[in-house]
């Protein structure tokens, strides 16, 4: 038995309990694997049950009222460190939102739970952007292991390919597209659009974060950027130490000269020597070029050249997908010891 | 310990000999991995050695003669089947020429060293197109493993991609540019060259097999075809499950239409509710639409979308490293028992 405690109930965290719901006899049947959610926290309301929750109303409780409060027939909530602290859990997955200023509150979430012996799941790329280095190191010291696969490329698996799939082949440096936001808006402006059209069809579309500023310059590239280095490149590196221009001061006439030139604008985060995300030349033809949300990424490798993964880097049942991933692969972990 | 027969000498047995020389500290110090290289054998010659064989050597000596009957000092030359029976070793590598008719000399050596309970890495597709579901048989009543991720993308590793960093994924359907060669005279055939202009420069490249056909009419992309639908869809297909058309009646009329519609000829193969090779229109902007002698896949996946992995589907040393790859399995999985 699997217990897990959810920390937010935003896209991801609903689209993982419905991933559950309609996966848990397939879940059982081929990988022996049976979650329970026993607690579940947002900002405003909580809902715990040492039985495990039902998902279903769960869901139908935060869609009627927009929030969870309603699950319990109770005024007071836990508090979600108080639940991490007081409630026995195997694992706990961290949804709240990214910030790259002090990681709050998914940074406690995570150094709290990994202290008291739980592994962790994080799609939640602030506390990594800003501490992946000791964050590790207190996963390893706590013997817990610490999974965030959902970080980079959503439901596209570029972590795993690049530390399993070329296991056995050194990855010399890469570069990629990593924010579909920002691709989405230099693909619009090369189709004709303004910066400031672009950036209010994906307002539009809801491709933007709440704080545009994570996207737009650069801060969501560059913490995946500080994931890929640590987690690949054995780098010990932290956001500071990247390079990073974001795309606010691209022109038109920027693309347009692109464009001449056979190549297309792109915001690229590098791995070389340097650690940069910046708005960069791409040519047409290069198999990372790729348009709208898309996200892709080129590993460069010693023995097998050049190999470039593309898909969609984010979506809620993408990045949920990644969280089941990371569950499945701590269940067989915990299975070995 | 690891003693290995090598099948085969030629740019893949040579590349993968060179491979170990270079990384034989590496391999030992990160993996634990000391190889022994007990007999190769290719049309013409054999060398034996129970310490191993000197592959520095081996490979001087295919260089000054062309082939390794100088290793040794001797006039009779073992027979490779002779030498699978009589040898002790742990490990067949099979790196001869894949043929679509009775997929020998490989089928024997593979099945004579499985009924002897060694195991087996192929990068001859032959054997697995015509046999791959009684193969996989033979494997697991013998206890013993059949690799072959080289036979797939080179040393991109497509296999171990949609099988490993999918799992917890359901992959629903796939397309893909299997055969850089064709894809290469495709290519070539967009900027103006007639078919046959496009094969004559293939062929002075070294694209081009000796038996032309397998390229040119689709039997290389329908192997590739035939080891994925069986290796990651479960199904239980051979050679003659592949509708299959090659791209010798595509003309530059088709290939004009196609451009005008923003799209290129591609020699695509497909698993959807068929297995079929044939050239098809693909628009110009999916990322599957590579040019030259790229490889590239397409996996419809159930919740993460599409994903495309891009890369070179052969070259020697490419090939090499999907060996070694298969080899660190083999020895990961010894291990566990």
């Amino acid at each position: 038995m699997l217990r897990i405690i959810l920390c937010g109930f935003g896209v991801v965290g609903q689209s993982f309990a419905k991933l559950l719901l309609s996966r848990s006899e397939d879940l059982y049947a081929k990988h022996g694997l049976k979650p329970r959610v026993v607690g579940v926290f947002d900002s405003v309301g909580s809902a715990t049950s040492s039985a495990g929750i039902d998902l279903e109303r769960l869901l139908e409780t935060k869609k009627k009222y927009g929030n969870i409060r309603k699950y319990h027939n109770k005024e007071r909530q836990a508090n979600g460190l108080d639940m991490i602290k007081g409630m026995e859990a195997e694992v706990l997955i961290e949804t709240t939102p990214s910030n790259y200023k002090d990681a709050e509150p998914g940074m406690s979430h995570i150094v709290t739970a990994m202290k008291k012996g739980m592994h962790v799941i994080t799609v939640n790329k602030g506390p990594l952007a800003l501490a992946f280095p000791s964050l590790m190191e207190l996963a390893i010291y706590n013997q817990v292991q610490l999974k965030f696969s959902g970080t980079v490329g959503g439901g596209t698996p570029i972590l795993d390919y690049a530390k399993n799939s070329l296991r056995g082949e050194r990855i010399v440096s890469f570069q990629g597209i990593l924010n579909g936001t920002t691709n989405y808006i230099l693909t619009n402006m090369a189709a004709g659009m303004t910066f400031g059209e672009a950036l209010d069809d994906a307002r539009k579309k809801g491709y933007v974060e709440a704080d545009e500023s994570l996207d737009i310059d650069g801060f969501d590239a560059a913490a995946k950027l500080v994931i890929l280095a640590n987690w690949i490149m054995d780098m010990k590196v932290t956001i500071k130490d990247i390079k990073r221009t974001g795309i606010r001061n691209v022109t038109v006439s920027d693309i347009k000269r692109a464009s001449s030139n056979h190549c297309a604008v792109k915001l690229i985060a590098s791995c070389n020597r340097d650690l940069e995300v910046s708005p960069r030349e791409v040519p047409k033809d290069d198999p990372l070029c790729v348009n709208g949300t898309l996200n892709a990424i080129t590993f460069n490798s010693e023995h097998s050249g050049q190999q470039t993964i593309i898909g969609r880097g984010a979506g809620g049942m993408e990045t949920a997908s990644s969280i089941l991933r990371d569950l499945l692969d701590i269940k067989q972990e915990m299975g070995r010891v």
